[in-house]
This record gives structure tokens, C-alpha cells and sequence, in this order.
């Protein structure tokens, strides 16, 4: 008995120039599209007559990207799963992944250049658009935002038992990848302003809060959110804990005063949470 | 208001030797290990009093392997989330993670040698085990198998609209990288002999079905496992469609009699289904 | 007969925090030691009483970093060669390799905050400093520098045969990630300050530079670097074109004005040189 | 002045299937090619006309594929060469790089498939072919090719310095992931035959040397090479250390009899060397 089933098409890059009168901008989109339904026919009998090609889902959005303004991801994932359930009615939800990169503008002579740019970093500005037959959900994020604090974070006060070999420190580093995801309330907001406020509030929290524990600061970053975001119903945090190691420098007669560290990449601490505003 | 939370220990890397009289067996794990409970406290008011450091989980992960007979990644499985069940009456439910990679002895004058080996690939064997204070799940399964046909596969008869250019096909190459996951009826089962025996049940099926879509070929691949053990209620499959497009040689003056192939990354397609039994 | 060798360290992870007054400093570094010289003992007869073990070379990066100022990799990379040939007189040849990762402050109310930080992209600076028992010679350089330009690019006019099929251009994306590096006259020189300058250098002329191919770009970018810093003696760049081909919309009734892209990995151009001043 | 330049294509996927009556056969290469010349227009004037796109090198490796028969990858690069170099009488030097992935046959019933593989693994068989106006060179070799030995493997007797603090062993594990470049001394030789048996002897030799270091049977290897393969002129080996490192169990009043590791990625020991015959 089929269960649940899905496919469609991952991986789609789309680099669109907007080819303005005085300057360009650049929008760096790699997009996934995903239908669920009732494709019993494909599975059990060979039958492809209601499979749509998952090569149509990837020339479909570059159709679209044609004349679509892109003011925001948001935008464009609400109207490209528009379109496909729309054109689809045996297709029950349809969802749009898209992640994008930024790229700001090589500074010439103290000046923005018109047309010439410089990859932001890894930081991943994303968006989930999840369209059934009633409605869209909508659930945007970050990822791949790297950060590290030098003071404020503390580990102590933590339960032991016989295989507890961890020192308790008042003075560690605290190093980590976000990946945020938060849900809004409704799918007509002004994202890309939304997304630029919920971003700083994030890092103002991560960099101001004593932190006790991963999960302390991370509670902190959510609350930061949801206190000044109406919008926003819940939100969930990933953070690896990427530590570093203080080095033993004793064997070599050296004292280490909290300055010299080995960056690892395995193992690392898993924090989660997902914190939903009180009914 | 705290929705979920979870925290844990990723990427703990052991390998452990079994010294035998006549010779060595290598077993290549990567663990982890995740709490889910009442941990309201030290997100709120940043006491760890309830935490157990991560550090720690890792600590006991090596401590338990030191007498455990890894007679499958399974019993090693159950007996990790068992001990930190036991010792953590806060925890309301234990996740053990844990993939292995094979290495296959190497020859000499047609010998296998007895402690030197040859990594087997990078198909990964994988268990998930998710034990609350009642029962343990457990959800087993392997991932990054390359597999490849380059006969008996089809794609044709699928629904158009005005994006779709696909051209229809009898005989295409189907290559994808299968990532399966199957649940246990019971926690008590001769784990490693089961393994085998389904991922022949997997390969077999790939190789002799003949396809009319990933989908069908999917459909056929569980079947086949559920049709011949009983001991699985359920299996997902997830098969990204690894494209390799016929190369147009017309401009060259040459025909391509399906023999020449570029071999893509992105985009791809990824079909995903879980089947049960009928209750 | 063994004709060249080398052993060493690679993957030494090292963060060096500069706890000042006001204000921290992060230093985020990732070195290779390697050492050549008359090892034939250690090869051909098991003979390890020459083999300074790679783990005392880690160890002592570690050691020399605790004291170390750090005001350029170019000085810390002088300094570790000098102690290792100092220390180890059967050694010919010291190589150090430093490539380190950059961290932005992070903005609180429009103030950079003292010791939280957000890590700048994935671009690397790097420098390899080759000691011998004479003079020491040092290589710097970046990589990762991911840049785009989406005007003033063109590829025409180029030699054409029975395989040809690419169409002439006036306007095309240019895509690359830069890796260069130059080679300093002198290993006394304000090394921090010349970087950020040949960086300038470089980024500014390929934002401004009417491109008629990467090779013509490339050779504006040397030349402006090697017009600029007497200090440099030559410089190599390695520029992968990374193709964004323009997406055919025809099919679908539209017209790509050139704003449509499919960024690719996969294959892509590679052009290099090497530009030494006249002699 | 422009020292020295190239350009090329890289990442050319080339899957080829041979359709003979009993079975199919899977070629799976990725090509580079790259020419070395008097591009100085090109690079000083914008002047296209002596340059050949690099999407021209990418249609000729698929053109001249169609009919090839790939009984090597030597000879295919041979070919390709040979062509390039015929065709372009400006270009000094063409180099052609293939590395291979090999596909085994999926087993059915105990029978090998005539069309359905499994891939072998991520070891890759390589090969560089470098033509210049009056002869060929040609180096293959092996990469990622993954081996362990869990005895016979010791390090002791190294120098010790103010720095050291590694334990002498006589037992260790030794991992690796062997890359081999061996240059032929003929461009007219059995080349698959050759790779067979080089391979064969590359891995009897590591696991049957009773090793002191990793230089030891880094020497050893490439002496199997040498004695028994008169078509070699030189063999490079470059052997990363894999560490894998005993976990101190003490903490916890347990023994470690050498049977728990921890596998790690960074740091790692780098050794490398290049044995000639004896002229």
C-alpha cells in the first residue's frame, strides 16, 4: 500500500539579471519543486499519463523567472506553486524549495561598481512554499550563517556521570553554523524587509546574550524574534556547536590564557529547538 | 512557549578492531547521539543541572564499545540507547544514529590477508533507533548505493503542457544513487542476515525490472522486499534521477547510436514514496 | 633511486584569540608544514632516527603561535621556517602553507561589537613561505574570491573548426573564482598593508576592464597588480570560467533578453598564466 | 612579460556504453584538456583568432568518442592528443587528463548482469597524456584508493624534540588513500594489462610489508613497482597519514587493547616521494 509519495525536480540554478537604467542586480536562486497526489497509476501499473516531467517543473520556472519581478523569494515560490496547481489539478500540494546567494558590489574608487559583483559568503537566504488545494504555508530561513563569540559563553553547572570527563569553563568559545527556519502568520507580508529585521535581531541576540549553554542562547535568539515580529508564529534553530579546543601548551612549559585553539569539525554538539508563540 | 526540543552528540567516528586468533575484523562506525525531554530549564534559565555535556554522550559511545560484540549496528544500537534510557530518567526519548562503511580484505595470491583492508565504496549501512520509556523503533536502511542500468528502462506516454520539450523514450540510461529506509517489526531479529538479504532484494529487482519511470521501478524495488520478509512493516525509498543526456552529434556530421552520455549533477530528479502493508 | 621527497603536517587548524583591552581579535588559520632533505634511511632501511614526527610539527605550530603578534601570515609563516631549520639541520628545505579565513564583526546598533563576529565568505588568503639553508622565498595569494560581472564581457571573433559550435557574444556573464598568487622581491615588507592593496588591484580591474576574453581580463588584472607594487615580482592567476549559458525561452514563446541564466558547474574553462616583469 | 600560459576544459563528463550482443560495457570518464602555446594576442591584444573556445575541446572529446574503443583510457588520451595537436599548429603542448570510475555488474542469481552495475567504489583510475610537437609522455596512476592495516604497522626511534610528545609504537593502525603516478617509458604498451597488474602489486606490497613508517612502505610500494614492471620509468607515491587514534578508556577503568579508535580527518601526515630507476 502506497503510503505517501512525491517527486519533482531539485537542484534548479537560476541566475537572473535585472538590467536596470543606471545598474544591475544580480538574483542567485537554486530552486526545488516537489508534487504530492495521487500517482498510483505510475507506481503500480507504469501508467505516466498524469506524470507531469520533472524537466517541464525545471523549464516552468525559468518561464516564470522571465517577467517575474523577484522583490522577494517569498514571491516568487508563492506565484511558481500558484502556477503548478493551477495547470495540475491532480496534484494535491505542491512545494517550492529556494535557496539563494547574495553578491554585493565590488567597491571601485569608493563606489558601488553598476555592474560588477563579489560573492557575500555561504550564508543562504531560504524560503519553503508549501500550496494545497485550500491554502499556502510559508516558511522562511537562513542557513549556513557562520558566527563565533570570544566571551559571554559559559558551560557549568551541567550534570555528571562515571563517564563525565568535560572541565567547566566560565570562558569558552562559542562557534556556530544557524540554520534558522520561521513561519509566517500570512502569505501577503513584506518579506524581504521582514527577513533583513529577523536576520539582525538574530545576531544582535547571539552576540549580546551571556550565554550559559547553547540551548540558553538559543532560546534567547528565538525570543528576540518572536518579541519584535508579529508576523512570525514560531520559529526552530539547528546549531552545531563547532567547538575549539583549547590547546595543552604545559608539555612545552606555556601557558595557554584562553588564546591558542584547535578548530574541529568533528564530533560537534546538536542544538534544536523549535519555540511556537503561547495560544 | 518550548514546542520541541532535542540536543545531542553528531559525528562521533570510532573504529574498532576485533583481534581473532587467525585474523582482524575492522568495523568503521559514525554515531550519533540525541536526547529529546523536559529541558525547559536550561533553556529558560540557563541551568544545566538536567544536562548531560555532549562530551559525554561521545565518552560512553567509545566506553560501551569496548565489550560490545558489534555483531550488528542494530544490537549495538539498542544497547547504547538502553544504557543512556536507563541512567537519564529526564529523557523522554533516545535517538541512536549510526552508518557504517565496509572494508573488504584485500587478496594476496588469492588469499584474503587477515588485517589488511580495502574501503568497499561509499554505500553507507544505516540504523536509526528511537527508544521512548516503553518501547524501541528501529528504522534501518543503506544510502549512497550507485547503481546504474543501461538497458530496460523507459520514460514515455507522460502528460505535456506548453513547457514540456522532454522527448519521449524507450531506452534510456537509469542511474541513481538509492537511499532506503525500512522499519522493523520487532526489536529482537538476526539484524546483520536481514540486511543482506534485502539489499540483494533491492539490486535484484532494480536490475531485472523492466522500467517505464522511477516511479515503477521504485514501486517494484519494495514490493519485492516486502513481498519476502515479513519482519519489515514499511519501507521509503528516495532515488534521485542521476540524468545522463544522449550527446547530439548531428552538428559533427555523426550519428549517436545511444552510446555517448553526459553525465549531470544538477538538476535532478528525486522521487520519493513509502509503502506499508495493508493493515 | 629516490629521487625527491617531502613529509610534513597539512591540516593544522589553528584560532588565535588577541584578547585586547577593548576589543578581541580572531585569527582563524589553517597550516602545512613539510620538509625535504636526506631522508634515504628512513625509507630504505626503517631507520626513524632523523623523522621528526608530523605531531611534534603540529604541536609546535601551536607553541609558537601562543607568543606570536601575528600581524601578517607572511611574518608567523617566517618565523615557524626559521624555527624548523634552526632546529633540524639535516632538513634542505622548509615549506609553510597558511591559508586563513576572515571574520567581520558583527553590527549591534550600528557599532561593531567587541568580540562577536560573523565569518566573511569562504575566501582565503594564503601564502607559502620555502626556506632553504640560504634565504627564504615567499608566495601569497588568495583563493575562493568569487566574483561576476553582468556587463562588459564579450568572447568573439575566436578560431573556428568542424567541431565549433558556440555562438559569438558581445554580452555574456563572467563568472570565475579567483585563485592568485604573486611572489614578494623581499621577505621584509609590510606584508598585512600589500595584501589588502593587491587585492584592491585585482578586483578593480576586472570590474572595469572591457572583457574580450578571460585571457585578456587576466592579463589587465596581472598587469595592474605588477604596475602598482614594485614589492612583486611576478604573479599567477587561475581563472575557471564559470559558464552561466543564457536559457532558450523561444520553445515557450518568449525572449531571453539576455536576463535568463543557468549557472553550470560543470564542464568549464580553465585559463592560467604566469606574468614575470621583463627582465 | 607572459612566462608561461594554458588554457582549457575541465570536468568533461563522458559516459560511453558499448551495446555488444551479450552485454553491455560502461565507460565512465571525466576529461581535461588543456593547451600550452603562443597566446600572446590573445592575452595583450583582445585577439581572438588563434584561440580555439574551450566548448570546442568539450564537442571534440564527445565526437571522437563515438567512435572510439576505449580499450584503455591511455589510448583515448593518446588519440585525443593527437588530434588536438594536428589541428592547431599554433599550440605547442596539449595536455589530456582522464580519471575513471568503474562500474562492477550487479549479481543476479549468482550471474553477473549483462546491463545492470553497481559503482565499484570512489577509487579512480587516471591517466595524463602530454604531447608536444615531437613525442608523447604519459603518466597513469590511481587515487582514492582507500586501505587499512590493523597490524604490522609501527613508529618508533623518530627524533624527539622540546616539542614531542608522541608515543612510541610498535602497533598501530596504518590508513591511507594512496595516489599513484607512474610514468610509462613507451606510448605502445598494454596499458589496461599494466594497470592490473601495478595495482596488484601497489597493495600486496602494503599489506605484506612489515611497516617501521610510513616512508618505509612508501619505499617498499614503489619497489614492487619497479622490479617487477620494466615498462616503468618512475613512480610517485603521495600517502596521506588517516589517524586513527587509541581512546584513552582509563577515565572510565577500562583497558583499551587497542581495539577502540577514533578516526580523524585534520591534522593529518603527509608523505610523499618519487623513486627513479638507477640510471
Amino acid at each position: 500500500m502506497l503510503a505517501e509519495n512525491n517527486y519533482g525536480k531539485s537542484g534548479i540554478r537560476l541566475v537572473k539579471i535585472f538590467r536596470g537604467p543606471d545598474r544591475h542586480e544580480v538574483r542567485d536562486l537554486t530552486l526545488a519543486v516537489r508534487f504530492e497526489g495521487n500517482f498510483q497509476a505510475a507506481h503500480s501499473a507504469g501508467d505516466n499519463s498524469q506524470v507531469l516531467p520533472t524537466d517541464t517543473m525545471k523549464n516552468t520556472v525559468y518561464a516564470l523567472a522571465a517577467d517575474h519581478p523577484m522583490d522577494s523569494i517569498e514571491s516568487f515560490g508563492l506565484d511558481l506553486s500558484a502556477h503548478f496547481a493551477r495547470e495540475n489539478s491532480n496534484v494535491s500540494q505542491v512545494t517550492i524549495d529556494i535557496s539563494e546567494l547574495g553578491w554585493d558590489r565590488i567597491s571601485v574608487k569608493d563606489q558601488p561598481h553598476p555592474n560588477a559583483f563579489l560573492r557575500s559568503g555561504e550564508e543562504k537566504a531560504t524560503t519553503r512554499v508549501v500550496r494545497d488545494r485550500s491554502s499556502a504555508q510559508i516558511e522562511s530561513g537562513l542557513s549556513h550563517l557562520r558566527v563565533l563569540k570570544s566571551a559571554g559563553s559559559a558551560f557549568s553547572g551541567f550534570r555528571r556521570d562515571r563517564y563525565t570527563t568535560l572541565r567547566e569553563t566560565r570562558d569558552r568559545i562559542f562557534a556556530t553554523a544557524v540554520t534558522a527556519v520561521w513561519k509566517y502568520a500570512s502569505s501577503d507580508l513584506p518579506f524581504a524587509g521582514l527577513r533583513k529585521s529577523i536576520r539582525r535581531a538574530l545576531l544582535v541576540s547571539f552576540a549580546d546574550h551571556p550565554s550559559e549553554s547553547v540551548q540558553a542562547t538559543l532560546h534567547e535568539m528565538w525570543a528576540a524574534v518572536l518579541a519584535t515580529h508579529r508576523e512570525v508564529v514560531s520559529i526552530r534553530l539547528s546549531l552545531p556547536n563547532k567547538h575549539h579546543l583549547p590547546v595543552d601548551l604545559a608539555p612545552f612549559g606555556l601557558e595557554n590564557r584562553n588564546e591558542i585553539f584547535v578548530a574541529t569539525e568533528e564530533p560537534y554538539g546538536l542544538i534544536e529547538a523549535t519555540l511556537k508563540r503561547s495560544p
